[in-house]
């Protein structure tokens, strides 16, 4: 089968790997129907080391159900299903406290042990807790939405909760990918007075305003956090969503959260560490987040998206083929495209 | 009249000093009848630079109001109350929120603006919003236990807090000093199940046991993480309430909190930066905490102090008078003695 290969910095291919196949009889082959390129996939597109091997990448799919190990109870070939970023066996004591992402049998995708989902089709183990049947057709017209389940709306919702946004609450989003602009839809969801989102991209602004973003600024560093604090009454905001993960995104989140506030970060860490003293110790800041539970959080979203109430598909600006993921990476790379779909429909 | 003055590095005197007095409206005088030498007073005590001002040391006191500025409603003279470190008015937005040490009228005692409270009186701004008045006689034998209302219970106690210390919890209290024993008492009054102390006194750790704490640990480092997390099934603590302050306790903290768990960090932070990534980032790790609101625990904990259900005074193991106070600094300096309590009573 065709899958997604990254060899060095800059350097993805489409190759023929062999077949993904059922390895543990708690595991489905899903036959991938839409894939994604994340945000996250660009930290090793830039970072990757030479001595490095080759990574199957992705993490992000909808697909239909190919084939079941013995021991999936819950679903069945032909489902139409989303395939969370983690896998994990719904049955840990951190999956029935919703932290998915800290399954103990549980793990990620696109890595050494689990290939990735950009290519025909997947492995996924732990199939029956890792693993949502969608009541739609495998074209539905809502794939794009639904496709975000896999990660970016999600991830916005958990850094959200971890900020603790709420009704009423005034509400920083730190950054315009896809993630920043699921941010703004959580946050809107949740009941938020005021969303400032933070970021420079003119068509990713548009979008953040079209998902309910009430302010934007396009300063960064001290600059960023005057401008947040002249339109909060000099305080600050009660929760600031750090979609980045870059030490000035953190230092600007850090900036601008008013005393008692929270910062959720959900941008993969590219950081050493977080300002410790002033002001998030004298200003009793709180800094909670992490990889996001999104299987937690599917059942509580698929309804809003299902009848239309939030539409996070819409961070999709470009549809590719497997074939031109390269160019994928170029354009979401260069910040030519917001979020990238690929279309996978060959099986 | 006597008062408490840092002059540098181990160079505390008691000093003839102007007369406290009322200055603003807001304001009360108060004869200090018990004062206390407190952990973050040694910080100053170890590490004054040279070039600084001299400091007038003390923010933690119990007395009675001598005079009451003009403006002054809820209080009236021959009132016994209790200080906490911090002043504040009460009505502010972060006040009502009860963040009451980010009262924008607000500030801290032993300040340059305001003089601190190890002398025989005290001048208290924002009086109505920052004393309360108790119940008691001025010698009445619960003293010490309400003393610790000004600072060292309320810290515990928001560490606790901070940490999500709730029924059925594990909970790690890195610090054997009076705030973390007063955060054994908070995580015990709050419901937790195992009650891990990490210290290396075996007086603190007698009294933490009769407090309330199930297990002792007293390596350091990684070997202190590995017997946490011995003690908890592999995983950590839901809990940890850092009581210290410094670059090895945050990252034990860190190493011992089990994933999607949280840091109550109270300890005034000697520290750069909070490590980022792993493992506080992969496994969902919550860091909160910073200078305890106590006045906003005061009405909540005062009951459980008044009735006996909780005898947080028992960190006082030396009583002495002002003229002592060098004394006093030198015996917990030298961790001969937990806490220090300063009886003033010539007025």
């Amino acid at each position: 089968m065709r899958a997604t290969v990254l060899h060095g910095r800059g350097d993805v291919r489409i190759e023929n790997v062999p077949d993904a196949r059922l390895i543990e009889p708690s595991d489905a082959l899903v036959a991938v129907t839409r894939a994604c390129i994340c945000g996250s996939d660009l930290w090793p597109y830039q970072l990757m080391e030479p001595v490095e091997t080759a990574r199957r990448m992705g993490h992000e799919a909808i697909g239909v159900v190919e084939a079941l190990g013995a021991d999936v109870r819950t679903l069945k070939v032909g489902d139409v299903v989303v395939m969370p970023f983690a896998y994990s066996d719904g049955t840990c004591v951190f999956c029935q406290e919703g932290l998915h992402t800290s399954c103990v049998r549980g793990g990620f995708f696109g890595t050494v042990e689990v290939a990735g989902a950009q290519a025909e089709a997947v492995r996924v183990p732990q199939a029956d807790g890792t693993l949502v049947a969608l009541p739609v057709g495998a074209d539905d017209a809502l794939m794009p939405s639904l496709l975000t389940l896999s990660d970016v709306m999600g991830t916005g919702h958990h850094a959200a909760r971890a900020a603790k946004v709420g009704r009423g609450k005034t509400v920083a989003v730190i950054g315009d990918g896809a993630v920043g602009l699921c941010g703004v839809v959580a946050a809107r969801r949740l009941g938020a007075e005021q969303i400032i989102i933070l970021g420079r991209h003119p068509d990713r602004l548009a979008l953040a305003k079209a998902f309910g973003a009430t302010d934007v600024v396009s300063e960064r560093g001290e600059e960023a956090v005057a401008r947040v604090r002249a339109l909060t009454g000099g305080f600050g905001v009660h929760s600031v969503l750090e979609c980045v993960g870059t030490d000035q995104a953190m230092r600007t989140a850090i900036g601008v959260v008013r005393p008692g506030g929270a910062v959720g970060r959900v941008g993969v860490p590219h950081y050493e560490a977080i300002p410790a003293s002033e002001p998030a110790f004298y200003n009793n800041v709180t800094v909670g987040g992490g990889p996001a539970p999104v299987r937690a959080y599917i059942q509580e979203l698929l309804p809003d998206v299902l009848e239309g109430r939030i539409e996070p598909g819409r961070v999709f600006d470009r549809v590719i083929s497997l074939d031109q993921v390269p160019d994928g990476y170029r354009a979401m790379n260069e910040r030519q495209a917001i979020k990238v779909m690929v279309k996978t429909s060959s099986r």
